[in-house]
């Protein structure tokens, strides 16, 4: 029994801490969640980026490893349209850094491998019997919500908004992740549109407290102990970290964006439309600062980041044209391996909270000094 | 003896509780500030926009009221290039409006009343000995700062970033202000360009208090005990709090500006250089979104609100073309006045911490239960 000063995601989630490690599709496969499940917290899947086959022995994987429960992370955007004066225009754009790698820039591009949830991902839900479903971008329809919900799922999604949380909360989520604007990767925004009225965690979390029953998840620039102290003080009933996590041996980023996150900057990292077509928090890097980093000529969501995909494999020595992911407390990572790290965020918040909130215990009697 | 578990800002101020009423440049004046150090703590005035005269009268009246410490704040962004060609191009795109309104958009604007923290200013302080000296845009030269210093005062400064902190307190600040993006008014940036790049407090605050030795005042997105506490969890030592206070029937916000706070939602404020020159945070109205939150069109701070002064006289029953500065967290704010709401916001900021942090007292032992 340990003292956390709210249980309430512990136990929707059976968990022993109450740390999410955050789904980073394409950063993160099972040996991550494997590692933060071991530790005590809730490992996740990003399938979004992911074929099925590939979900299937990523979950394998996991299953063998451990009897924690598994977090699968799935995108829920409208699949996009295809408009080709606008996917001309972008790749016009993009045409000087073909130049420059000398690649064929009529060579047609990849596709840039994002599903929205289907039919197929309804399936594997009801086949692979994840403990819980996190969503990104809203919810996906009624007939996929309520597969998911009788699958015996734990739902949750992530709001950028006291809007989007009641939303989700009179949808049927079981508990809201708050996403401040520190957060690193894609906004969930769905019904947010502005992207320059985004709101800080600390001003975002105690917000939707305030205005949902289901328990907060607050994520965004939780990066050590201090913050998940101060993620509970503020009315968080648990934390998703993601960033802390891409420090770990187990994430699979590249070498070039490892380096990147080791010398970050608090200051460094934009929330950029050029890697995909959706605001994503990342390292501002040389496209972003060209050509961001917010345009205005980006193709629908994720088609624009198939027309980088040759302009990344040219020269891998190079981080010009890559996402470096990260949200704004870079600075506060460590290279320790993902258990360990869960270990340890958990015993030092611990330290920090354990004589905290015992006011607030049912009988009213201190824990401490008994 | 209350039990704040950081007692280095009230020791330094000599307040009993550590949190600053935030200096608000014509939106609070020593009414406000009285309140706030009846209710036990720093109560400050914005000099930015008051002649020398009305600060001397501002201070006269607080310390006819109280025998509490003052905060006195200045800019110091330099005095702004005069450059014609900028000025008729904002007076061109504001022209539309003049039109609307009926106003003659050919008589001189009023001039915009924002004065850099001078060789007056620094007579006054030492004429006037507030207990403490706040800046904001960086520190005033060399000569300047040490006249302030010799005066007695305690300088404070605010910071957007690591770096600024750290050439905060290589200059000789006695405490440093970590300004997260989440705040009201104007950003304290000096060292810092990149709007797209402002840090949100919860990854702010921790990577400024790991950076310097001088304590952390937290800022951003506070709008009750709940902030307070986390902060606290973020390793501050105090919190400045804005918004909040301006709920506060002492605050000198028009009624316009009090309405559209008493139904803001958090993610309706942008960063806005409009009404200045200078990037700050207020709810956006209807020339925010016309004309930017960020335009690139717009004269040196201050002189871009001058020519807007006219259109802000001529109906002062709408709210189309003055600022309405807030942070993100006004959902928070309650109606009460200054010295209550202080004492409430330490009350339940200490119940919230009273059983923290115990481990960290000098002499290991418990405070609880005893």
């Amino acid at each position: 029994m340990n003292a956390w000063p709210d249980r309430r995601i512990q136990e929707l989630f059976r968990i022993e801490h109450p740390i999410i490690q955050a789904p980073m599709a394409n950063s993160a496969l099972a040996a991550l969640a494997i590692g933060a499940a071991q530790g005590g917290g809730l490992g996740s899947l990003g399938c979004a980026s992911l074929s099925p086959e590939r979900i299937r022995e990523e979950v394998a994987h996991f299953r063998e490893a451990t009897r924690q429960p598994l977090n699968l992370n799935f995108f829920c955007h409208r699949p996009p349209r295809h408009d080709h004066g606008r996917e001309s225009n972008w790749k016009r754009l993009l045409m000087p850094y073909y130049d420059e790698l000398g690649l064929d820039a009529s060579a047609p591009a990849p596709a840039s491998a994002r599903s929205p949830f289907d039919e197929t991902a309804a399936g594997l839900v009801e086949e692979l019997r994840p403990e819980i479903v996190s969503f990104h971008f809203g919810l996906p329809d009624k007939t996929l919500f309520n597969r998911v919900r009788a699958s015996g799922a734990r739902i949750v999604s992530s709001a950028t908004t006291v809007e989007e949380a009641r939303w989700l909360e009179g949808r049927g989520c079981d508990a809201i992740i708050a996403q401040g604007a520190e957060a690193g990767g894609h906004r969930g925004m769905f019904l947010a549109q502005e992207i320059a009225a985004q709101v800080g965690t600390m001003a975002l979390v105690p917000q939707i407290v305030d205005a949902v029953k289901v328990p907060v998840i607050a994520a965004g620039g939780i990066g050590d102990s201090r913050g998940i102290a101060a993620a509970f003080a503020l009315g968080a009933a648990a934390v998703q970290i993601g960033t802390a996590y891409l420090f770990c041996p187990e994430s699979t980023i590249s070498p070039l964006h490892r380096a990147a996150l080791l010398s970050a900057r608090e200051d460094q990292t934009m929330l950029t439309n050029i890697f995909t077509g959706r605001p994503a928090r990342g390292i501002a890097n040389r496209i972003v600062r060209e050509l961001g980093p917010l345009s205005g000529a980006v193709p629908d969501f994720p088609l624009a980041g198939g027309m980088l995909v040759p302009l990344q494999k040219a020269d891998p020595a190079r981080s010009d044209f890559m996402p470096l992911w990260s949200g704004q407390a870079a600075r506060l990572g460590r290279e320790c391996p993902a258990a360990e790290l869960t270990v340890c965020l958990a015993n030092e918040a611990l330290a920090r909270l354990s004589r905290s909130f015992e006011h607030e215990q049912p009988d009213g009697s201190p824990r401490f000094g008994r």
